[in-house]
């Protein structure tokens, strides 16, 4: 009893000064208060259950003394916000910012009174929070040698992971209680062509969880700018998640200058899984977009030269050489390996299909010179994004695309040598102004380049925003791989229309996703942002590209078709190659249907891991497209449909797997019928093993 | 006798696949040999004395086996060279390149017969020598760990140094005996706005040494292209120099890709001290400029805003904020300070007297937004390179200028921020172009960014080669500061015409250069190229223009006019300030007649550390200048005149150190006096301590 009693006590006096608000519903509530010993703290509650327990604040500074304890609270402010905006594109047209919301200024008196704020904004769908750093007299320039920002968590959650790495995602997520994170992270770091894993219990962003008692709590960022990317490391002794930044060259975690914050911290919590997928939260904690004019950004499905190049069927590289320097070397004067896909005979067949099927665009990887010894020599001049190989004709190419209503979608792969990205940035987007290019494809594969910098540090954060703020003074859209995992920032720079930061569907043809992957990637990857994922993979078998390639995909070829709604992305790819989709016309079908924007979304069943339904509509259309995916477990999904609008009745369109079908055994069992559905239709629809279905509703 | 004996044999084995050549004049003789373990050396005498003892050669690289041992030679070719090249500017105008050359083929057969070539070439002022990594198939990409090229020394020289450092030149020259280094390292490391000295013997090229025998020995490279910048470290037991590069964030000394080379690494060597400054074997040791058009590249003699920076009289900054945004800050609408130098008005009354008195151009400092918070921040955004301040128009200016016969110099202070100034420089030398501006000054004070990188690493290297590179693409001459000392590299880009890369006259104001500084530069840092030195002070007390700053200038008057001849520059500042010159107009005529490029120069006496006297002929003119500068010691300088053409009589117009001048005590004391002259003229004249003596021939 006496102990109990110290414990209330102790509990008092860590909330001093202790501010509350609630959640717009009132579910969520969010308590700030110091520590004895002037700690910044915050807990947060979804129907009185615990999500974050009493967690510490902070930041460590390198050469100052630290913002960690000593602080008093000399301001709070409390405020409520109600505003519904319009994405330039997205899984719905509109998308309510409700929050109420509470800054607390915090001082320390024992440095001369240098304050921070900290801004929390409670919605119905979680907690955003950051810190905010104004100009004042004693601080002005600072560095981050970490922040130290907690979340205690309230149990041994199940974890959706992947191993905290400064330089890659792409990682298979690892499914465990949070407990077993030490024991399994050694098998969990797998071979990545960068990476840089930092802790034995090191966890990346965004980080979906489930507790016992079945909440749902996805952590994450959002609004990441000027800052270096957040990792979070685990105390899996208290179940205490601590943010982990990625530091630049010489360790350091962040270079400050005030007025600055920091990018939001994020909570996504509820008691159905649906809601974490439906939540907008981190694209509301983004800035609106400044751009003025966004005519010219707009949602692309395409097709590419790049599986057949993925598969190991041809190569990026036009000849075999294995060193090249970039002008000295005549390419015209070297022999051709006859394995080259970006040439111009060929890339006229991917616009012919593009252009026969009503794609937007044709991606060409392997167009320009450098790819002989682009990969793993740390060479910083690898390419000069504007040369192409003298088998492929820019302007005649661009020109007959342009004919047929298809446009070229540039690549530019950086290995990873930023630096040398940047010196060509502005030649290489005025190339593609002046021949009429309206979308990049980026890469980063490899060590970063300035050496010693991470994919994730703080200067490589600020390059991507770079390229993407550049980019949109050319009027161009920008979908960058390897890049740093999205925070949201689609709001804020709509031109950045996709991005790659996990395993797409490239690991099919590496050895394989797991057959749950696309059931976790909404819950994880896709909080943040969509992703290109590129599906549309019908030729499962990619030894049939490549004998020596004995990698499968491991869905069947009905759930590649539901991928195309289950990943919501603005830029949308029909991966595999032409002569496999004329084999399958029917299935292609769906492919050149599904829209890719939407006036809603409607998330209908969803399990990390297990399965996911959700229904959406077509942007200004009377169309809708449902996609259903589950695991390698054979279920049956309940699809409803009363997002139709009432007392109409609809055609649907049903792909479904096959009877026998089986992402291993059978992935190319499917059928197609044709169905009538309206607003009260309740459809029991079997997933095959790794299986899925997709409809169109028109 | 028995360890003699031994000491033969070992030396016999020392030498199998002994090379030899020697000079044109045969007074220098270079010996490669294997050594037993198939070590590559090489030693070399001058007339019969050692300058370098048998020292070792080679390379450890990182991840792959070093290249130090296990060698044979597997071919040798030996060549001759005899031309004469013209420099677009220069000391004179034809430059003899006249070489014995000796290549040596090595190859590791435990390496699969890996090899390298060793190129030396010996000239009659010296040896240069570098390795050659031509493609093969066991030598495409390597990284360099060290270089490990040594210059055993024999015997205990009295040494010109610095303090072997990363990121700066910027130290008072220490002279001592070498075993004296370790003692006196310590004090020789004084404070700069960046350092990083990294040895307790390391030492900084070019290293000027003098033997007990009397040999003049200068080390130093040549043509430091896409390779790391070269200090030396000392092993003061054995009185042997090793190579030791700079490294970069990570800690590597160098990314090589084949077919590529190291730079050259040189030993001039002479029994006079006029040959060392004599030698042109670095310039002829760089390769011929591929620049087709030259004809923009101009000498130039010039006045500017600075000294009253540097003094402390007035400011770069406009204001006296302490945290500025670019872009953010409405500086129109902030309190001037009052004491921003770079305004309209004031910079018209430098553009008016550089009109009155002839000089090309006018240096403005302090022009552009950002100088508030510039230094010390390791802020990355910290200029932007083309927004003036409210106070300065940019065009208005360039107007006025251009209608008086009169350019402005570009100032690009960078702050280190490498990266920021990649960002801009496109448009930077954009609006030079569109303004009308042809030069230049770069900065690079403090610490780089990308942070971990160091001045003279590999990737900042490169960057002020593309810096400068990427300004001859605009017809922009370049004098960069804080930069890379040079290595003769004038001659490939000619459009390089000044450096900084040493304690400049700025210095003079931070406390004072010793009084034997410039007597030793031209044999140190003026080796590589030619130096912004900016002479021309002559009010030597800067409580003149700041009553705060008591530092002196540690010359009398006419020792400053001495340098604009010894301190040979196409760049020449007259760096006081209008008020002064116009005080001491007699003496400020020198500056306005004096040269800044030769048909040929004569090196009359000289010794490191006490006198240079130098006469030079103006290029294209009958007018001949002569400088003569000493140490804190007078003495009577013996100044002839056989340079002139026999038989002609001319008007010589000495301007003189008074009978009372003294560099501390009474540093204004001069006369000038016209006398006549012939070639057989021999002059004794007394030069005050810390003084000098200039003359003018017409």
């Amino acid at each position: 009893m006496k102990k109990l009693f110290s414990a209330v006590l102790l509990l008092a006096a860590a909330l001093a000064g202790a501010q509350t608000i609630s959640s717009p519903d009132k579910n969520l509530s969010l308590t700030f208060a110091l520590s004895a010993k002037g700690e910044p703290t915050y807990q947060l509650t979804y129907k009185n259950k615990p999500v974050i327990k009493t967690s510490k604040l902070g930041l460590d500074l390198k050469k100052e003394a630290d913002m960690l304890e000593g602080f008093t609270v000399t301001g709070t402010k409390q405020a409520s916000f109600d505003e519904t905006w319009s994405p330039v594109w997205g899984e719905q047209k509109d998308i309510r910012n409700n929050y109420n919301e509470l800054v607390v200024t915090i001082a320390q008196q024992a440095e001369k009174g240098r304050f921070i704020n900290i801004r929390f904004r409670v919605f119905n769908d979680g907690l955003g929070f950051r810190y905010e750093f104004p100009e004042q007299p004693n601080l002005n320039y600072f560095v981050i040698k970490e922040e130290k920002t907690q979340f205690a968590l309230a149990g041994d959650h199940k974890a959706f992971w992947l191993p905290g790495d400064y330089d890659t995602q792409e990682y298979s997520t690892v499914t465990s209680k949070l407990s077993e994170v030490r024991g399994k992270m050694k098998e969990a770091v797998t071979p990545n062509a960068s990476q840089h894993p930092f802790s034995d219990t090191g966890l990346q962003t965004p980080l979906m969880m489930k507790s016992n008692d079945g909440l749902y709590i996805n952590i994450h960022e959002a609004g990441l700018i000027n800052y270096s990317c957040m990792s979070l490391n685990l105390d899996d002794k208290n179940m205490i998640l601590e943010s982990w930044l990625t530091p630049d060259a010489i360790g350091d975690k962040g270079y400050m200058q005030t007025t600055t914050q920091s990018p939001w911290r994020t909570v996504v919590v509820s008691d159905k899984a649906t809601d974490i997928l439906a939540s907008k939260l981190i694209l509301n904690l983004n800035e609106p977009t400044k751009y003025k004019d966004v005519s010219w950004i707009k949602p692309v499905k395409y097709v590419g030269v790049w599986w057949e190049m993925i598969t190991g069927k041809s190569t990026w590289a036009y000849n075999d050489l294995t060193n090249v320097k970039l002008g000295e070397l005549d390419y015209s004067k070297t022999k051709p390996n006859g394995k080259h896909a970006a040439n111009n005979a060929h890339v006229r067949e991917y616009i012919d299909f593009a252009a026969k099927h009503g794609f937007d665009a044709v991606l060409v990887e392997g167009w320009n010179e450098g790819w002989e010894d682009w990969f793993g020599k740390s060479k910083e001049y690898v390419f000069d994004f504007v040369t192409p190989y003298p088998d492929f004709d820019i302007k005649a190419l661009n020109d007959y695309a342009h004919s047929k209503g298809v446009k070229i979608i540039m690549h530019h792969e950086t290995s990873g040598a930023a630096a040398n990205y940047e010196r060509h940035m502005d030649k290489a987007y005025q190339l593609m102004n002046d021949y009429g290019y309206n979308a990049v494809k980026s890469g980063y594969v490899g060590d970063i380049i300035p050496r010693g910098e991470f994919h994730y540090s703080q200067s490589m954060i600020n390059h991507y925003n770079y390229a993407i703020t550049k980019a949109a003074d050319y009027k161009i859209m920008v979908n960058a791989h390897e890049a740093v995992r999205p925070t949201g920032l689609s709001r804020t720079y709509p031109n950045l229309i996709g991005n790659e930061a996990a395993r797409g569907t490239e690991y099919e043809a590496f050895g394989g996703n797991n057959a749950d992957h696309t059931t976790i990637l909404p819950f994880t990857r896709l909080m943040g942002g969509p992703m290109d994922y590129t599906p549309g993979i019908f030729q499962t078998k990619v030894s049939a590209y490549n004998p020596e390639n004995n990698s499968f995909v491991h869905t069947t070829l009905v759930k590649q078709l539901a991928l195309y709604v289950t990943m919501y992305s603005p830029l949308q790819m029909a991966a595999d190659l032409p002569e496999t989709y004329n084999k399958y016309l029917d299935a292609f079908q769906f492919i050149k249907d599904v829209a890719v924007d939407w006036d809603n979304s409607y998330i209908l069943e969803a399990e990390p891991g297990d399965y996911i339904t959700i229904a959406r509509k077509a942007k200004g259309k009377d169309e809708w497209y449902v996609g259903a995916i589950n695991d390698e477990n054979a279920r049956t999904a309940k699809i409803t449909f009363e997002y139709l609008p009432k007392g109409k009745t609809y055609t649907a369109t049903i792909y479904a797997d096959g009877a026998d079908a089986h992402y291993e055994k059978n992935p190319q069992s499917y059928t197609i019928k044709t169905i009538k559905v309206t607003s009260k239709t309740k459809l029991d629809q079997k997933l095959a093993p790794g299986g899925g279905c997709a409809i169109s509703i028109k």
